[in-house]
């Protein structure tokens, strides 16, 4: 019996559980393969007892559906950074990879596949440099990854996104307000510039493109003159104005983010306030809404697509690479090219300008 | 020609076009009636000039299955009341009723349906007592009017939260943490209380039953050894501890409300931390959410309901009632028992009951 | 170690796994019962081998989202009517009810929950006047019970219906086409006539009000006059014509229903064509769309309280009654009370006037 | 004043109302251009009298988020064969392109944008061919045109047909049921494959992939055995078995489709018990609630930008040509060359490859 053990690590997206189920499918149609879950992430490995579960097809019944993951999750720093508590109480980090390697081979792993994020795709290259047999499936629901056209996930954040733009219009328009809405985006703003184009948005606001508070403060003005007599504005996490101000929190403590959740739409209410404003403002912070519930059907595919051809790999043994998406084609890209570039809004891509097409000021 | 006119006031709410539609449909039965909407309530009339608009089966069309109010509303202080700022810039209030019933007269207005909350049904009252011919009806998100099994949006809301309930489960179990939802409910619970039953919460915090702390850590420790490993806490915006705390910010700003968005949230997950809670905890505040988007086919029922039967005690000259829902019937209650009594929840009620079957802690 | 059996029976209902869920949770806090399901209602203890699965807190874990119910269910005929195959190949039924009774005991069952409709609440109180320790709760999606306010799974339907009428309005508009939407209600109209009343359609022909096909083209035409250029009929699958004309199949196959799927809508279709009507028209079946999917919170409520309510009579010992909703209360009929009534729609009741107030045509 | 001409043809499709906005949001930013809508694609034109509609910013004030068309659509035949009823009662058809051409002038119309399918696309190139400036934008539902990755419409159909199987499945698991939906996909079987994968479907079948009966049943016995005990069927509407049979039915009427909706369905329950299953099947047919309601945010961005590309063609004078969406890019096709190729389905493509290594049987 051959076994492939799959992991999820970094922040949940939903369709994690539609690739667990798809490699697991894949695997059940060998005769010699078994397919094994660490919980959360290397921490099932590493951790005594370890923590694993068996994944037949009963264990996997309809999980594409969910979100969330039911292998769990984390966020920690993985086996080469592992947090370790120090003498004094303060947190540092130990290299146990090689420890993690022993073991996986004592388990009778013949491959991994590592659902992750970024930092998860450069262990699973450091791994791989030491000799595991490792495929790794891209998961970031920013869609901030060049090497894939998209990844699984950020469609259905998109879609929560733009339903809450939705919902907000109707309160903005019957109390003549400015509404603010908060989405996801540290150093990309895809789901804001999708969220703000398929919303019917006044203005969109992202790390890429520094806003001007003054050219905001413009476009709501005319929005209220032209008789429509409210604003919606979508805002990146991370988007900062054009002083290069950004809300950052640094922050020492493991597992925890950096930024204040609702800092930049506080912030910009703030700064709207002071360029004289003078609606009523309200914000809202969508939060941990945009990573939960069922994935919508676009991400359950492509994560069912990413899970098969991930198993695929492992059966042709084509290890050292991470599946990706390119039209109409799920491929395998090496690690090293795989997480090279990051996937940034241009100023002036084909998404932006249809944006300014239909009226959305970005703050430029 | 005879002329009703119908305003909506108060905070937004699923429901009202419905109501709105339903009252102009009514009277496109009848040969000799027109049906006027004033702009932001009682803001239409008085302002100058009169912002008022003719509605029509045309104006109507559809709009039940849209959030909001087409005709707008406005927290500000009504006819007996109307906000001025003083010459030192502060700002007061002075009575325009009397203005305001010479221009409704002047305006041809032969009744008033005056769709809104606790404050809008005395106004109503107050004017009725003036002479003027107005029926109520009742609009409180929060339901928490004991004239009236039901009030509409109601149900949309508890909907909406049940529905952030499910999404942030999955990450929850995902991540292992204590994820902490605030949602309406200043007075009272009826929402968390029903988003807790509806979406499998652990805890439930409510205005009517002070939490301990302690109470609420006990539960969540005993979730996380009975291996489901995650805790879920719906809490009413106006939740308060035994020792009476509650996280209000008073302000004088018109129109602005008291309790501060999230502060509910952030104060229960710094009292966990306090109280030792050693898991990763998050909160997630619904805000504007839960007042936008399509009213679900309850809550539209109930308002046209509400619509027809409001514009039939028009007809009936039956004026100085508020009609309300007493299953299977809607009814007329005079102004004076309408507002008489709230609806809270009681600890011993079925609902509560309810929750604590399925082992909702309730802090208590 | 005492034991409580649960079934669920008739056609499948959203909350199912709610009331199921419910029961598990009520019963854990107590120290020494046991909850059993048995598989395919009464088929379960019946076959052999018997089919039972022990539901224990993570048995249960969240099913309460889940449409369906985890136990199966069968529209069989039950212990006193249970299906044989004759020699002859045709179907005949033999009383099975002594078995069940004496199997039970072997078994160590206590008590028996039987969640179902009609025919089930039928067999519970049969079996009750045998002995059995039997509680009852209702399900008919179909809302056609007259001793509780309302049943689970009902609001859920309605709510889906609605979808569908908003859903088919866009492209009705667009083609300005007569859409005819058919939805359960073989004896009774609710789901028809709330879809109607929510969605805003023009005609609504529900079992109770037989109707006219002239009154209906009448309603068409002025639809289409008024300037709006489509109309929407809403249609319950048991509606019938004012010459009593009902579109039945009679079938003597075990467990199949005696209405054509679509039989109303096509004979709608074909006479408003033979009335003359000039256009374009489509129809669209609901079918089993309406039973399926996660039910809304009010529901997910409603089925929560009937479980811990269920439970509760249980370990008070008071059996032979079903459970019902009596706002804003949960009380507990004797079953001989519990299906003596049925509850159609009036032609003069609140909804029907709502709806008429609404300009909706009845077809009378 | 110029003026361009903006029309919709073919069945109605979710996204057509984001084009129209995004047309004339864009068109709004010139000082000299005007947006005349076309009722009833060119019927509007041609009909006297002439039917047209001004399209400014309030005209399409947040219609992309309504599905159907607020210009009216038609499947008639269009300016070359306009459909002309003969002295015999029969229709025939006339040529009347050169009348419109010079109505246009008359009307002063500088550039058409007609957004449809195919059958639009070629009276497009036709009309450019005699002279007219057009420009087109793609719309089909079912996604099969190859000289685009995608076609607006398309995901939230896919979305919908994805809920219905979820719907489905608890139904069909309650009741240990085949399940059969019927969805969308005369001649590419598009949406079934997505919707199969998408919700977790066991057999897919589609019309590029004739179906072997045999190996459903097969596939159909492999489920109830291996203890899942259900089985759920997507079935495209144009699906033939490998004797190439389909369930057509040719009509000469106008206007009216070849296909029987439902056709495939039924025939295929009756092939199932012909082929001896032995299971209780039922089937569901979306039809045209797979047209209708708001479409997902994937749709209205992809509508939103080839909208805006569409008035961008017309601004930069590049007519006779399509847009047309290669990602990450919105670019312009000639009209030739856009509608040269289909985009079917292939055995071995990548979608396909997902879905078998899912398990899902494609009936070959």
């Amino acid at each position: 019996m051959k076994r492939v053990l799959v992991l999820t690590g970094g922040g949940d997206c939903p369709g994690l559980n539609a690739v667990i189920r798809a490699i697991v499918h894949r695997a059940s149609q060998e005769k010699d393969w078994e397919v094994i879950g660490s919980i959360q992430a290397f921490d099932g490995v590493l951790k005594e007892p370890t923590e694993i579960m068996v994944l037949d097809e009963k264990a996997v019944q309809d999980i594409h559906a969910l979100g969330g993951t039911i292998i769990g999750t984390t966020n920690k720093g993985g086996p080469f950074a592992w947090p370790i508590k120090n003498k004094d109480g303060s947190w540092g980090e130990v290299d146990r990879s090689d420890e993690m390697i022993r073991k996986l081979q004592y388990m009778g792993i013949d491959a991994v596949i590592s659902i992750g994020g970024d930092g998860s795709q450069r262990i699973s290259q450091a791994l791989f440099e030491k000799g595991m047999n490792v495929i790794g499936v891209p998961k970031t629901i920013d869609n901030d990854l060049s090497s894939t056209d998209f990844t699984f996930g950020y469609q259905t954040a998109v879609q929560i996104a733009t339903e809450a733009v939705d919902k907000l219009k109707t309160t903005a328009m019957s109390h003549n307000r400015v509404l603010v809405l908060e989405v996801m985006g540290r150093y990309a703003g895809w789901i804001a510039l999708c969220a703000a184009i398929a919303g019917g948005a006044d203005v969109c606001l992202i790390p890429e493109i520094p806003y001007d508070i003054d050219k905001v403060m413009e476009k709501i003005e005319s929005r209220y003159h032209k008789d429509k007599g409210y604003a919606l504005i979508v805002v990146a996490e991370g988007a900062k104005n054009i002083n290069g101000e950004l809300v950052t929190k640094k922050s020492d403590e493991v597992g925890y983010e950096n930024l204040r959740l609702g800092g930049v739409a506080s912030r910009l209410v703030a700064d709207l306030k002071e360029a004289g404003c003078p609606y009523d403002m309200r914000e809202t912070i969508l939060g941990h809404l945009q990573r939960g519930g069922s994935p919508i059907a676009y991400d359950r595919i492509l994560a069912t697509q990413f899970g098969v051809k991930a198993m695929e790999l492992v059966l042709e043994e084509d290890f050292g690479k991470m599946v990706a998406y390119r039209h109409p084609d799920i491929i395998a890209v090496p690690f090293t090219e795989a997480i090279a570039k990051y996937n940034f809004v241009e100023k002036d891509s084909a998404l932006v300008q249809t944006g300014r097409g239909v009226g959305i000021c970005f703050g430029d």
